[in-house]
C-alpha cells in the first residue's frame, strides 16, 4: 500500500455514543480527571464503538520509522468537544459513517498524533487540565511531547477508570463474547478430532489457528502440553497413543475474547486421568454455584477452595477467576495475587448482571501431564450463564468426527 | 490461561548470535551507543533470531492492568551479557533452547521488565551509559522508571540504527519474503476467481484473511476498492458486473510481510481500461531495470518517472518505492516524502543485494476507479528478482478457478 494514502475526503453521519457517557464522567470525576486522551487499541474501540478497530492497523503498528497511534480526546462531561485523532487512511471509515467524534484529525507517527492532540487542547483552552493517558500504551516520545508543550497540564493514569468503564458488558458484547466461546471451543473439538498419533503439537496449533479463522474468529494463541510434558509452548513434541493433551487457547470476535481450556487423549482415558479432571470440574461447578448479581465475587473463591481443599492434589491444584471481554484479564479483579499487582480487589464488591468471568482450574500433575478446564461464565441477575460450555470431558483425538 | 504460569524451569542449549554483530556494533558506535534496550515486537524478533516472537503475546499486548513488554538489552561489543527480559511464560521457549542470550529473566508487565533491566544495567556497572531504545515502541510509564532509577545514564533513540541493521536481508529472509508475496498473490487469485457479482467488499476480504490463513500466513490488513468508488474500507459496498476491484493486501510469514496489490473485474476489461493497467505495468516494469547491486536506488525513481511523465495520466498517478521486511516501510529510504519524516534519504546510497523494495504505482482515476499494482523486487548481485510475480493484469472475477 501507498502509505501517503489520503486523497479521498468526505463527511460520514455521526453513529451515537456507544459508551455509558454517565458512567465515564463520574469515573473521571472520581480520578480527578478533566481531559482523557486514550491510545490503546481496546480503549480506543471502545470509546469508538460497534466494535471499530481501524483495520489497516488491526495486527501491527509499526510503520516506517514511527507507528500508528490512534488517540481519542474526551473532555469530561462535554461529547461536543471529543476528537479523535487517526491515520490519514482512517479517513475511509469516516467516509462511512464510523466515528460519533464531532472532529477527525489525521496524522501520521506517535509524535504527529500526539502534536494534534496538543493543538486540540490549545483550542479548548485545556492547557492546565488533568489529563488521563494510559501509560503502559502511551509512546515515550508521545508523552514526552505532550509534557513539554503543556507545561502547566497534570498528567496522571486513567487504565483502571477506563477498565471499571468496561466491567459490565451490554448484551451486544455478551453476544460477540458468547460467540468467540463457542467458536473457540468447536474450533478445538474439530481439530482433536481430526488429528491422531504422531502429529505434533505446533501441527495441532496450526491446525487449531485455521479452524478459529475458518469460524470468523482472529486466533490469539495457544498454549499445549501432551504427555506428561509440562511445557506448554508449541513445539515439534509429537502426540502420541495414550498421551493426553491440553489445548488453551484465545481467539477473538470483534475484539472480544473467547479463552478457554479443554482436555484431549488419544485413546481412553484410564480410570485415574478420569478422577482427576472430574476433580477439577468439581471445582470448576462449585465455583459457579454463588454467581448471581449482587453475590460477593470473593464467594466464587470459597465456593471452590472448599471443593479443592477436600481433593488429594489439594496442594498441586490452582484455581483463578478473573473479568475478561476486550483483553483478557480484567475488572472484575478477583483475585489479589494477579500477574500484574491491581491497586485493590473486588472479592468484596457484589457481581454485577453483563459482568463475564474467566474461571479456570489446574493440575499440572507430575506423573499424569497439565490436565486443565477453563471456562467462561457470565453474571445474570438470577445465575449464571456459561459461553462454549462443550467439550468439558475427555475428548478422543483422530476420531474424525467433531467439531 | 492462568497469567501466573510460571511453574517450569530448565535451560536449552544456546543457539548461534543470529545477526551480524559486527554491523550491529559499528552501527551503534556511529550513533553513541552503549547499551540498547529493544522493545518492538520487529527488533525483538530480530535480535533474538530464527523468526522468534512469543507466541501467547503475538497478536495483543495487554494483560491485566498493563502489557507484555519484551526488552532485550545488547551492550555493545559484549554479547556475554546480553539479557533477554521476557514474560515468565517464555520460559517454556528458554526450555526449548530458542535464547543465544545468557540470562533470561522473567518479569510482568512494562515496569516490571524495565525494573529488571535497571538491576541488570547496574550490575554490569552500566549506570553512566549512553542507552538506545525505541521511543515509539517504549511505554512512557516504562522509559520514565529508567530515567529515575539510572539518573546518570543518557538515552537516546535506536531506531534508525536498528532499521539499517535490517535493511540488507539474508538468503533465510529473502526465503520468507518470497513465501509470503508468493501467498499473497495465490489467495488473491483464489479469492477473486471464486467470488462474483453481489459480493460486498467485507465478503471478500473475509474469504482472503482466509486463502491467507489456510496458506500458512497471518493476515494483516486489506484495502479494497470497487467500481468507481475510491474508498479503500472494507465496508458492505457490492461488486457489480463492470466493476473494476483493486485488492492491497498485506500477510506475514513468520513476521515478514508480503504486500501486494493486484486488480481484478466483473467480466472483461474495456479498451481503456486495458490502457490503464497497461500505462501503470509499463511504469512498473521501467522503475525495475536499474535495479542491481551498487546502482543508485534514486534511479529507481528516475526510470519510472520519465515513463510516468510521458502519460495522459502522469498529473493522477502516484509512484513510490520503499524498503520492505518485517514492518512494511523500512530502509533502504527512497522516498523523501515518505508518511512519517524520515532524517536522510538513501536516494544517493548504492543498493545492496539483499534489500527488498516494494514499488507501487497508482492511478486514483475519477472516472474508472482505482488502478494499482504494487510489487515486491529483490536486489541481486546482477539484477533483481520480482517475488510472487503473478496475476499482474485483469484477474476475472467468478470464474471458478484459479489460485
Amino acid at each position: 500500500m501507498d502509505a501517503r494514502d489520503e486523497k479521498t475526503n468526505g463527511v460520514g453521519a455521526s453513529p451515537p455514543i456507544p459508551f455509558d457517557r454517565e458512567l465515564l464522567d463520574a469515573l473521571m470525576e472520581r480520578a480527578g480527571i478533566d481531559v482523557l486522551v486514550v491510545s490503546s487499541k481496546h480503549n480506543v474501540q471502545y470509546l469508538i464503538g460497534d466494535a471499530y478497530r481501524f483495520f489497516f492497523f488491526a495486527h501491527f503498528d509499526a510503520i516506517g520509522l514511527s507507528r500508528y497511534l490512534p488517540l481519542l480526546v474526551y473532555v469530561r462531561g462535554k461529547p461536543e468537544d471529543a476528537v479523535y485523532v487517526g491515520n490519514p487512511m482512517e479517513n475511509y471509515e469516516r467516509e462511512l459513517g464510523k466515528f460519533w467524534m464531532p472532529e477527525f484529525v489525521k496524522a501520521w507517527g506517535s509524535q504527529g498524533a500526539m502534536a494534534s492532540v496538543v493543538e486540540r487542547l490549545r483550542k479548548l483552552r485545556r492547557e492546565n487540565a488533568v489529563i488521563g493517558v494510559e501509560r503502559a500504551f502511551l509512546p515515550a516520545d508521545a508523552e514526552e511531547l505532550l509534557r513539554k508543550e503543556l507545561p502547566q497540564a497534570r498528567i496522571v493514569d486513567a487504565t483502571v477508570a477506563l477498565e471499571r468503564l468496561r466491567a459490565k458488558k451490554t448484551p451486544q458484547e455478551l453476544e460477540w463474547l458468547r460467540i468467540a466461546s463457542e467458536r473457540v471451543v468447536e474450533s478445538m473439538l474439530a481439530t482433536v478430532a481430526s488429528h491422531g498419533p504422531g502429529t505434533t503439537k505446533l501441527e495441532m496449533v496450526e491446525a487449531l489457528r485455521r479452524e478459529e479463522v475458518s469460524r470468523g474468529l482472529s486466533f490469539e494463541y495457544c498454549l499445549i502440553t501432551a504427555g506428561t510434558s509440562l511445557n506448554r509452548a508449541p513445539s515439534d513434541q509429537v502426540w502420541r497413543e495414550g498421551d493426553p493433551m491440553s489445548i488453551d487457547s484465545g481467539g477473538n470476535y470483534k475484539g472480544y475474547i473467547g479463552d478457554l481450556c479443554r482436555m484431549a487423549i488419544l485413546g481412553e482415558p484410564d480410570a485415574e486421568l478420569q478422577d482427576l479432571l472430574a476433580e477439577i470440574d468439581a471445582i470448576q461447578m462449585a465455583a459457579r454455584k454463588p454467581i448471581h448479581a449482587g453475590a460477593r465475587g470473593g464467594d466464587i473463591f470459597a465456593a471452590a477452595g472448599e471443593v479443592l481443599r477436600q481433593s488429594p492434589n489439594g496442594n498441586l491444584l490452582d484455581f483463578v477467576a478473573h473479568g475478561m471481554g476486550l483483553i483478557s484479564h480484567e475488572a472484575p479483579r478477583l483475585t489479589g495475587s494477579g500477574p500484574v499487582p491491581y491497586p485493590g480487589d473486588d472479592a468484596d464488591q457484589p457481581l454485577e448482571a453483563g459482568m463475564v468471568l474467566s474461571i479456570e482450574t489446574t493440575l499440572p500433575h507430575p506423573r499424569r501431564g497439565y490436565i486443565k478446564i477453563e471456562d467462561t461464565v457470565a453474571v445474570t441477575e438470577t445465575g449464571w450463564e456459561a459461553f462454549g460450555d462443550g467439550g468439558r470431558g475427555w475428548n478422543i483425538g483422530g476420531t474424525g468426527s467433531g467439531g
